[in-house]
């Protein structure tokens, strides 16, 4: 899928190009709280603490690598940027155009949610919908960056995407380091895998010895077929989930590549567990998860990854969910 | 209202009092986090920073008080505890009971909110429940207190618990200097006026010039009413509030006796607007807003208090709200 508004990568992004990503949103993008309920630990029968990207600015990490690249695109002297994302890459490219003071066009499935079509316009870019499985993304993005003398912003498979997500994983290593504790595993929410690789990344240049895993949702299980078979596999899903951010159709190039080395394996979690889950953080750790955001600590929740008397700290990637989806997570109740 | 399980409070607390809590709660309450939304603030017309006291363990400022002054109490060698509470207190209190190694029993109203109940008992407290309104909780908790050869822990008339409160204050202030900015105001959740009391005494020290405010549910304005008057006047309220926990009939002494120098005013809320804000901070800050919780923020949302150009910093005290109640807020829709 090479794209011609975009140079290919010359090479795999690094824990040093993370460091300088951190560098480079610091003081942009929030430094999110490491959040955990010892209620929740005593009926998990193990410690989950969860990185709350939540409350990152535009409610999701996508800001993290949107702004590591949108800065640097800016700071090359150009004035336009594109994108194209179903709904928290749009909101992290706007905000980052609108900081770096650069015009953003995002194109967005038009069965976006609502809440993530009206803020990536809140936050001043042009959206243009298309509609999802009909019209192919990428080739509509390739041709507005062309007319519009843009750059494209890709949703994931950019190595400076990958090291601006890469911080969520550095800041974990430093807040529990600042804790004295050192997790048995980390879990990270997986669509494209721009969060996996990035996060990865960092968590095994600090920790060597921890175990890294992706999480899917049941179905859309991509990365656990391509890490099976050794090369990027497709899913087989034909239903929708729940989960609107985790439903890209095939790993990255480059995410896939750092993930195949870096990642000790992928689980996937039902929709069931993912709206349990977001019921049981509503109650235990007062945090607003999105279904896609929630899918790494339902893996713990359910028990497709054991926890018992371990410390497990999963990534939550977002909160932008609609009100009715969340009163359907509340009506079905806590998973645990 | 003096009772004899506690000796009567020997002087105010001070600034210094609240710093000695910091050290006293370092390590076991949570540094909770200043948040705030781009787009929220775009639609204020001015910058709104949350205390998310949500996040705080137990999901409550309470907690901060409690410990402090459990700990205080254990030190002393007493091995047992009681407390009466709508049910943040006693969630704090159990929780801080348990941590210190002593018993608590807990007296709460039987209509308080389920998510209080049964979190109070999953901390380890024994649960003893009173009709609100039809019996006296002060001449319960004084018995029980007698009966188990334990300490009363009030729930906001004494300078520990005031001081430990008051660290909710001493950290908006390191983390409001760390961002380079120094509000125009602080607005405060306010029931029996310990959050409010403890809070406005570390605003003031830190910053002598920033005016703090109390923020009350409409018709539970004992402090509008006090600081009008001068002195301890009860509200008039007969109908419930969904504010389960600002419903205290009258200021405290200790608490009245600060709030009445460090307050420079106080304003009440709608219900409506109460729901709203907890549905807006949903939607823009991914934070779970009990009623109760919410009311500082409404304060600046409903134009309680203006906030046009400038800088305001609201305390949500918690987000211990039953799913019923969230989704009845999400069913109002935001307030902005």
């Amino acid at each position: 899928m090479p794209d011609t508004a975009l140079p290919a990568p010359a090479s795999l992004p690094t824990a040093e190009d993370v460091r300088a990503a951190a560098r480079r949103i610091a003081g942009h993008a929030v430094r999110t709280p490491l959040l955990e309920s010892p209620l929740l630990n005593d009926r998990l029968g193990g410690r989950l603490l969860v990185k709350a990207e939540a409350l990152q600015k535009t409610g999701s990490f996508k800001f993290r690598g949107a702004f590591n690249t949108v800065r640097q695109i800016a700071d090359a002297g150009v004035q336009a940027v594109v994108a194209y994302s179903s709904g928290n890459h749009a909101q992290g490219v706007a905000a980052a155009a609108r900081l770096c003071g650069v015009r953003a066009t995002i194109l967005m499935p038009a069965d976006a949610p609502a809440i993530k079509l009206a803020n990536t316009r809140a936050w001043g870019a042009e959206v243009v919908t298309y509609r999802r499985g009909r019209e192919d993304r990428e080739a509509i993005g390739a041709r507005m960056a062309a007319d519009r003398q843009a750059v494209l912003v890709k949703p994931y498979d950019d190595p400076r995407i990958i090291a601006g997500q890469g911080t969520v994983g550095l800041e974990i290593v430093e807040q529990a380091s600042a804790l004295g504790l050192v997790p048995d595993a980390v879990l990270v929410c997986c669509g494209g895998g721009g969060l996996a690789s990035g996060t990865a990344l960092a968590i095994r240049a600090g920790w060597p010895d921890v175990p890294v895993y992706a999480v899917e949702p049941d179905g859309y299980d991509d990365h656990v077929r391509s890490l099976a078979m050794g090369r990027r596999t497709g899913h087989q899903a034909t239903e929708p989930t729940v989960c609107d951010a985790l439903m890209s159709a095939l790993p990255g190039e480059v995410t896939f590549a750092l993930n195949q080395d870096l990642l000790a394996g992928a689980v996937t979690v039902s929709d069931d567990a993912v709206l349990g889950t977001m019921a049981t953080a509503f109650e235990t750790l007062k945090l607003v998860m999105e279904p896609g955001g929630a899918v790494a600590a339902a893996a713990i929740m359910a028990g497709r990854h054991p926890i018992g008397g371990r410390t497990v700290i999963a990534v939550n990637s977002g909160g932008n969910v609609d009100a009715a989806m969340f009163a359907r997570a509340l009506a079905r109740g806590p998973l645990l």
